[in-house]
């Protein structure tokens, strides 16, 4: 029998697929970042991203269609926020069965135009196409932002002895932030300005899926204390590494900024957690496993 | 009994969606063209586009993965055509059933690699989601272009007296031509340079629905000369007008530019036929009926 896509985990199969492409000199980061960078004036660079939500597995069919729409739209600026950029404009494609309502469709465009007005984006194009009666209703969304120069951070660029830190607390989101999460445009921005993160990303796939793929894009091991996980109530901190779709921030910074980071972080953003988890390490050390997959944890 | 989009066409539903949504300064053109034009640097605009094709509706289950690669890519591309751009940066949705073949995947990839490199441009990420077994295969490819700022050619700045032309042959393209059908970026770049249309845009749903939406844009009327359609063999001019997925230029220019156009371009391109099938007017005259609609036609 012929190999299914279901035997594969996603970054295998997403590795198969894109190992022999080359890009073009402009394109400063391409595939394996949270956005590709693309070079284009003397003082920013355009950032690209595209992002799906699926019924069944992102959201549940029962869920008020505009909390679908900001999901949709809140993932790819959060994507934006973790390269030290800014949303600039979104296109949103809707492909849905014949016989959905169409009050559905335009509440869910409410969800993903307060988004776009509360992150400064525009609307500026999209999609819309059916698919067969009894198939998922699928949302994805594309769009470009903005990242000044020295703001750009990378997946790529953590040193070994880098402090490794989180915002917020994590696990959960399934009992609704998944729905209504804060992306960390502004948490971002200002730590870009003022820290110059060494590597930074969002937590899409919990701390147990994403830490391993910074420290591997970085070429590091790390070291954990998962004792000092920031768990959500209720939650254990197992479920805090692995459930996922939490979008907190995951980033390092050289051990050296520690105390400013820590000072001044609770004077900017008080009503958020900051928690230094681990540091990176010039060998592999600690290891993880779990975290959410896209082709093999349904 | 609510409204379900199955009652709607797909231009009223994305009026119904998008009416009163609003843009940033920056951005020159949103919803309602081929692409979007973002303000970038003083020599060139960002174009962005986003394009679907699914399984049943866009190709058929048994067709080679390859070519529905071309042609998921190949549709991006020419929208970057029709604005007298240029693509730059590709990002790859694909939604698969988990049974799908991984031979079918790397085989899709193919084709739009392909594409991608015949027209210069990069893949710079994506992403790979599942959905339920039964569902059908979803491609979804978005991305940007470029365009200097001169030869930028929008749908809404045609003027009445202006006179119509479209590339190549029409109709029939369910044979075959809609999955290995050539953008036709090279032609536009040198019409947007040597005879500056006044509008622009790719036949994608056939000249009975998008010679309207053209005119509509430009606040036209337009009057055609149906016995001068060029179809392909064994085609109907009905067929040229209705069956869409021709991907060839549709473009105006101002009467005075008629010899120009006319005798340079058989010496640019000299296996590509040129037609004029009308003429813009200040008034609604002629109207045609049919072409494709993602939702009311399946």
């Amino acid at each position: 029998m012929a190999h299914q896509i279901s035997n594969s985990n996603e970054d295998e199969l997403i590795h198969l697929l894109t190992k022999n492409i080359k890009t073009a000199p402009e394109i400063l980061t391409g595939i394996g970042d949270d956005c590709a960078v693309i070079k284009k004036n003397n003082s920013h660079h355009t950032l690209l991203k595209t992002d799906t939500v699926v019924e069944s597995i992102h959201f549940n069919t029962d869920e008020a269609p505009h909390r679908v729409g900001w999901k949709a739209a809140a993932r790819v600026i959060s994507d934006f926020a973790a390269m030290g950029g800014q949303p600039e404009a979104l296109m949103i494609t809707i492909i849905l069965p014949p016989d959905t309502h169409t009050t559905w469709v335009t509440e869910l465009y409410k969800g993903i135009i307060t988004a776009s007005k509360t992150f400064k984006c525009s609307i500026v194009g999209g999609e819309t196409s059916s698919t067969t009666i009894g198939s998922p209703k699928i949302i994805s969304i594309s769009g470009s932002g903005t990242v000044k120069h020295n703001n750009l951070t990378l997946r790529s660029t953590a040193n070994p002895t880098d402090l490794i830190y989180v915002t917020g607390t994590l696990g959960g989101s399934i009992n609704g932030k998944h729905l209504d999460f804060q992306p960390r445009i502004t948490e971002a921005q200002w730590l870009t300005s003022n820290i110059k993160p060494t590597s930074m990303m969002d937590l899409s796939d919990g701390i147990a899926k994403d830490l391993p793929r910074l420290a591997k894009k970085s070429n590091c091991g790390f070291r954990i204390n998962k004792n000092v996980i920031p768990t959500n109530q209720n939650c254990t901190i197992q479920q805090a590494l692995t459930d996922g779709e939490d979008y907190e921030l995951l980033f390092s910074i050289p051990a050296n900024k520690k105390h400013l980071l820590e000072t001044s972080w609770p004077q900017q953003f008080n009503n958020l957690k900051l928690t230094q988890i681990g540091q990176f390490t010039a060998k592999q050390q600690d290891t993880l496993k779990g975290g959410w997959d896209h082709f093999t944890q349904q």
